[in-house]
């Protein structure tokens, strides 16, 4: 069960071609992230430990397009947890139409940019969530 | 005399309505103040002195639309500086055509958000550019 | 009465400095005119029609920061209407603590830019919301 | 020999975490395949004839971060043209330094959606610059 957050296409995400601009859904993915990691009760960055969850790898596959002032529902998963890496993977949805699917990779690191492993206590409840 | 910088209308910068979406005037201000403290020998920001110019007012009057792919030239010019504010004022133009003119209004502030006068150096050779 | 919506602080609308850039209020300014048009059974764009009502000036003062992950709440009010022009007035607060005041002015535009007077049901409905 | 364009990190292209948030990245991109479009007398969009170069996918893996004012060379390449579909690579620098890889796969469309062969002009320009 992925954690849903409904977003409305607003009109300075649309572009001339009349449909909400492809750099968007990635601002939905981090809005689908932050909830997710809310309702996980697990902090939103790890920025007060002194750590920093970085964006290694993004993508997106586009298969319809969403319209100005469309209600869209963004589904949000963890699917891999190690201790250096989450993986989400995020759904884009208008009702029964999947409009756009994607996914991105976070690595832990210290203040100075290397990669760490994250403290257990983070990690066994991001685990507890893969696959939910 | 204005510091001038290009700026090109991208697509991702349109809107539905197939122009240049107001919001992005604001971005194209802020590259006009940069580049302009750069020529003047001024540090782009205060941040390494502990100190920050925050913005405390913006406005922008719309003339005419800017289109994908024009090419604008975007004029900064500082019109006013008092120990603790700066304002500068901007044009946006499409060679003769003027489309849009703006201003925005930066307090200098310490660390804890408390409005500081700013140090003497800075404050000098921010007012060598008023009206230039 | 305004027209209320709640905002979220996201982390792509921080900038270094570790606040909500002042770019953004401008696109919570824009959600709040749509979800008051929307209340009040109104067009969102006028665009349907063969008009567009076509943003001629903006501004804002800002008084306090947003910090990231801040809930705030953004009052949309109409406070002007004259046939061819509507005037928007915006807070946003967190809390009781007011962080910023804007305001929009639109101009209905025929599709060939020239101003011109809104349609008379549309202009009575807006007409009704001042200063609501 | 990619196309080059310089960009440089503007303050708002900046997040909590000091560096260019990931999202800009792919408006660099869109950077690049416009000026490389430009430079091979291509159309920067196919909307003149009534078709359009919908994004079917994205992607970037970021490898090192970009910080506010750093002048960066992004490179563009078309790698792949068939009929329907172009897909181009893009990498992201500082000097010698590589930041970034993404790439993004179009997909040409009638005025319906529907997918549809490029022009036979269109395409053979775009042949041509593969792998340059």
């Amino acid at each position: 069960m992925a954690r849903e957050v409904e977003v409305r296409v607003r009109y300075f995400e649309t572009d001339r071609m009349g449909y909400a601009n492809h750099i968007h859904y990635f601002r939905w993915f981090e809005i689908g992230r932050a909830e997710l990691l809310r309702d996980a009760g697990l902090p939103l960055t790890l920025e007060e430990m002194g750590l920093a969850l970085v964006l290694a790898e993004v993508g997106c596959r586009y298969k319809a397009p969403a319209k100005y002032d469309d209600l869209l529902q963004v589904r949000t998963r963890i699917v891999e947890v190690r201790p250096k890496v989450v993986r989400y993977e995020y759904s884009v949805q208008r009702g029964d139409a999947l409009l756009a699917e994607g996914f991105t990779v976070h690595v832990c690191t210290d203040g100075k940019g290397r990669s760490i492993e994250m403290p257990p206590d983070v990690l066994e409840k991001l685990k507890a969530h893969v696959g939910k």
